[in-house]
């Protein structure tokens, strides 16, 4: 199949500079305010998004390597498919968070509790809606065991880009 | 900002083949199952994703026009800004879907309850995690009186491209 090719909407300017350091999910993070800025052109498909509590960011992981399809990742010391798990080092380098939207000024997004690196290109935004997308799991693989570590364990820089 | 590539990792086999029809969400649809093929060079980042029962699929909305930043979606009758709607419609075409996950075989994720078109480009299939992905909002926008309509309403067709 050829490649698919897509134009940043948008850039994101947060306080974390580098992978080190930074937290690996939104939940995991205290409160870390940041902005989205929007580019001029696509200001207009901002209207309304301000009546949405929570969004999704989806953003290029611009500072992630794309060279294994397996890692071992933050939360475990086994490796494990890069599928399974939602280590930045992926094939195509998509990160995807939902994060707390505050409020909106013209073209740029007041936003807190993130994991999104300085710099990082925004591909789209999407509102977050339970009844959309609240699921019941009754898996939840190797996680299910290491999942008292996402308040402790930050980026280590394992997987930026060389 | 220069431009974002991506190699598909795979495609869906789904009986959804034109939009008209399509459930607009996972969660309105009733069971149907599809097959994701991920492409042999990929398949060694599948392992251990058969411990998770849902599933994020990352992927490219490929019978979707892109031309306008504001829309009528389908649950409602007024106009609001793409990034505010989960319209196909989108600047840059990525759809993003939780799936139940049956089972794997080989390079073959048997999947239910979807509302992606068959043939479309799969970018990035990630774990659905509660402990991550769930999040409780207080504000659900335009849609908050409009998602009764989310069982009976299906594509019509209107954001398909010409």
């Amino acid at each position: 199949m050829h490649e698919i090719n897509y134009q940043p909407i948008g850039i994101v300017h947060s306080n974390f500079k580098n992978p080190e350091g930074t937290p690996i999910q939104p939940k995991a993070d205290k409160g870390t305010e940041a902005i989205i800025e929007v580019f001029a052109e696509y200001a207009e498909g901002l209207k309304d998004l301000d009546g949405f509590s929570h969004i999704f960011i989806v953003f290029h992981l611009h500072l992630a390597e794309r060279k294994s399809l397996s890692v071992i990742p933050f939360l475990d010391t086994n490796s494990h498919g890069i599928f399974a798990t939602r280590s930045p080092a992926r094939p195509n380098s998509i990160g995807l968070s939902v994060v707390e939207l505050i409020r909106i000024s013209d073209n740029r997004l007041y936003i807190k509790n993130i994991d999104i690196l300085d710099g990082s290109p925004v591909l789209d935004i999407k509102p977050y809606v339970p009844d959309f997308d609240v699921f019941k799991t009754s898996k939840n693989g190797w996680l299910e065991n290491n999942l008292h570590k996402l308040e402790t364990q930050k980026d280590d820089g394992r997987f930026k880009i060389k």
